[in-house]
């Protein structure tokens, strides 16, 4: 059986490693904030000492880190993931980074004899916790059987969009289109507002049409249209996510002017102290700045 | 029993004053174009010989035509709507107009002792032939009853949003989603194609996120996605609607950076003769414009 | 001798008209504001009763108006200038209007036998004071000659740009340039204080570049810079210019991207109580919303 | 006297070593490219056999490479600059890299008992063939005095914009403007193409008022307004700049719709073939893709 080695304990990965220790998975964790660690230990995982430790002894290895600067320093160098982790080992990156990046560690652990495969995580880390991620993933078909029972255990619904580099690419143009539904559902609560429309009846008719979209239908009615700001996902992360895939498009001469007017909305909302709000609450940043009346429905409302 | 007057019978006004006449009203209608005039005539309505006329014959009066100017040709001056109709007649503009043209034409036609209401009309003409429209309806609760039966005759989703001038609000608000999704939704599927994804594994994931949106579910489908440029709604009449939404926004002090974003890609669109393409098939334009290549599922490929 | 005309007596008008009459013109004024007309009476003008007895007794009409509806008001209709003026009368529209309404107005002018010139106005309300404006002319090459002496009466920069219609759109062109430059230069200050630059140095810089450019050169020192939101050019103004260049644009099928991100910018800060503060504060409007320091230079500082 | 050490022979660097050469400093190059180093040795410089033996043997080190990659690699590791110069050593890094990076070395720097100094180079290779360049200066007032006589070597402009890190940031605030400058131009002329107006009257107003910029009246007419596309400095190049700036603004929460705007622009031009032209050809670019004819002024027209 597979030993696993799973890197970064952060608010997901702790669940993640979690779901996969409940399943029976045998793991080794390692992340530099020892409490983090200690958790799992209790839940009968081992306490990897450093990477290269980990990666000696585990012959799958995920890891779920902040950005792509992480994730290159526990797979470069010396005592690093690629060099340290034997022939045929399975490195599963579940972060989201630029996919450049994935490209780079995927050519280098080929050429060290490793198997890299690009697996982030879609939707909330609540999801997360109660192992219902959605993954998309990127491998060969090989690589896919060999993960997939792992992925099994953190999610209910697994995507395999291709070779490797696809998982995260995918990912890109799913959040892509998430932040800038938060954005354009803004826009037009912002118009609603100041032509002094009841906002209960504007949606009942853009719940009705083909303006309708999985942010204002699912997310805005539990978080910004009643005035509940606490993040899903925050508004610094969806500017992140911009980030990358504003710098991916450019990276292949991809024009994209709405992608670049939302990471300019959302750098104004961060500059303006909205970050760490929900992203749906763009739509708020959007109406303070301008003077107008924030959304809301009465606490008692449901879109049904 | 109310005598109706139908000014306007172009591609949806000639549908909508055949629906009403299908539902036994008593009709007189007009429009420039004498064939249309006849087919209605065959269907059992009055022929107008002018808009003075029809407007002193009935006490309902319906309008749908292409723009503002048209309707306050009609409407104001000596042998105007205006001038002529007896009072308490309603007047009833469907047409998609500036919002402020609507308030103009309403106070004039209060002081003149008529009732307004501004019913625009969503959804595609196909859907105005059957008798499926959906209407957004400003209009006070006395006039709405009064108009009730002649909007259920013409369409089978009737919201009424408000007073009069929340109608045509309402629509731009709807119809700014609409175009934005296509837009974005055109940005996110040129992106997966320069990145070399395939489309329907990509689409699969977009559907089960809440980056999901109607114009994605509903209309790519059938017609960008396929290579069906066949308008149910061209990428003209977007840019019209975009241009009255824009203008609306400055009017009244919103900043909408996004809309504006949009407005131009369809003006480039236009200038690259898109223009009489469905406004799906922007996504084509941003693709060929770039040499990126365009997106399109196989001919059997079902979303479900 | 021509008998001269002049509708229009706000901020600018008043001053130009004063002009005409210090360069011995035989003028008639007629404005809404009787103080105004007073004004010109004591400086020799005659005050017209309305504008049909000034429109029969002048062989040249002037009109400088604050948008094409007053233009269109006090030209169409039984007692507007277009049918009052006799065959052979100059009509000069100094007002700044949509160009399509002065293709429109000249097009019925020229059915009533009359002359139309476009001739608006550059620079700011200190220049036309001291006859010092920049006038950009649309006309037929003996129309011209006969405004001549008129124009370099008001001005001191004269052009010719060539047929009826052309000083309007030049003047558009000009001015989406100038209100730009208020908008890139304020975003490069926004950078430059965040980036915690010395903006003296940073000026000295620009100032020797291809970056240098007549508003951060000319206007800015004299205004934001030191703190100066008195206006020449009010933001509101600037959003008005920039409304008709964005009009003119989708009309006419030219893409122009940065002309609508700019009318947004210009919106909000409208939004954000900046409208009337002059242009150059848009740079300050740019900086408060994001919660950057003002950009501002020492009191005595000096470009050269 | 010092010994200086260059490092990266290209387009520009290599003049820049020959002017250092023409003014008699004692000279290591190298760079990867031996045909480079041969034309140096032919002028006198000593050819350095590795990163680690120039920095072992010079007092002054110079770098002038295409991005912060290269920069990176040349300064870190183990024969790398920083860790082979003898203490007391000035690293003066004259690429256009991004400040974050630039932060990082200098930190590095300090702590390896090196001074750093960033100095990017502005204009055109022609300057920098003839000694001629514009160059931005961060580093202490110590250094600066040091260098100085270098730097008057190479350029004839040399500003000391403030301490490490503000020669950089000073250069993304100037090129941000001059590349934007280019977008506005284009766009102000495409307007005035569709328009029919004549273009050199339309220069010619432009030039006359605060529209005037140092694109319009110094590069244009020698480039995009007599169709030479030879490039002085690049549509790609430019493109470069602007993912630094739009990524600096973004790292600091400066909010620049515009800056976005002209960077997409840009990204559909490059997607569209115009990479490798003149960056003033962004004009014909949105002409090109908006069917609109392209701006030229005739071949013996002369701005003055």
């Amino acid at each position: 059986m597979d030993r696993i080695g799973f890197i970064g304990l952060g608010r997901m990965g702790k669940s993640m490693a979690l779901n996969l220790r409940k399943a029976g998975f045998d793991l080794v964790v390692f992340d530099i904030n020892k409490t983090a660690v200690t958790e799992l230990a209790d839940a009968g995982a081992a306490a990897g000492a450093d990477v290269e430790s980990l990666a000696r002894q585990c012959s799958i290895i995920i890891t779920m880190l902040p950005s792509s600067k992480e994730v290159e320093q526990i797979m470069l160098g010396e005592g690093g993931v690629l060099a340290c982790a034997g022939a045929g080992t399975v490195v599963m990156d579940m972060s989201t980074i630029d996919p450049l990046a994935t490209d780079k560690l995927h050519a280098l652990a080929a050429a060290a004899g490793l198997s890299w495969v690009d697996a982030p995580v879609g939707r909330l880390a609540e999801h997360a916790d109660r192992g219902e991620s959605l993954i998309m993933v990127g491998a060969s078909e090989d690589d896919f059987r060999r993960v997939k029972p792992l992925l099994d255990a953190m999610g209910t619904t697994i995507y395999h969009c291709g070779p490797v580099g696809t998982g995260g690419r995918t990912k890109l143009v799913n959040n892509y289109l998430a932040v800038s539904l938060c954005q354009i559902n803004g826009e037009a609560l912002a118009l609603s507002q100041r032509f002094g429309l009841d906002i209960t009846k504007t949606l009942q008719v853009l719940y009705g049409t083909s303006a309708t979209n999985g942010q204002l239908r699912m997310n805005f009615p539990h978080k910004v249209l009643v005035g509940q700001n606490e993040p899903g996902f925050t508004i610094d992360l969806a500017h992140k996510d911009m980030s990358l895939v504003v710098n991916a498009a450019h990276a292949s001469k991809v024009p994209m002017p709405v992608a670049a007017a939302v990471h300019e909305s959302f750098s104004l909302a961060r500059a303006a102290d909205f970050g760490g709000q929900d992203f749906s609450c763009i739509a708020d940043a959007i109406c303070q700045l301008a003077n107008i009346e924030k959304p809301r429905v009465p606490s008692n409302w449901s879109p049904d």
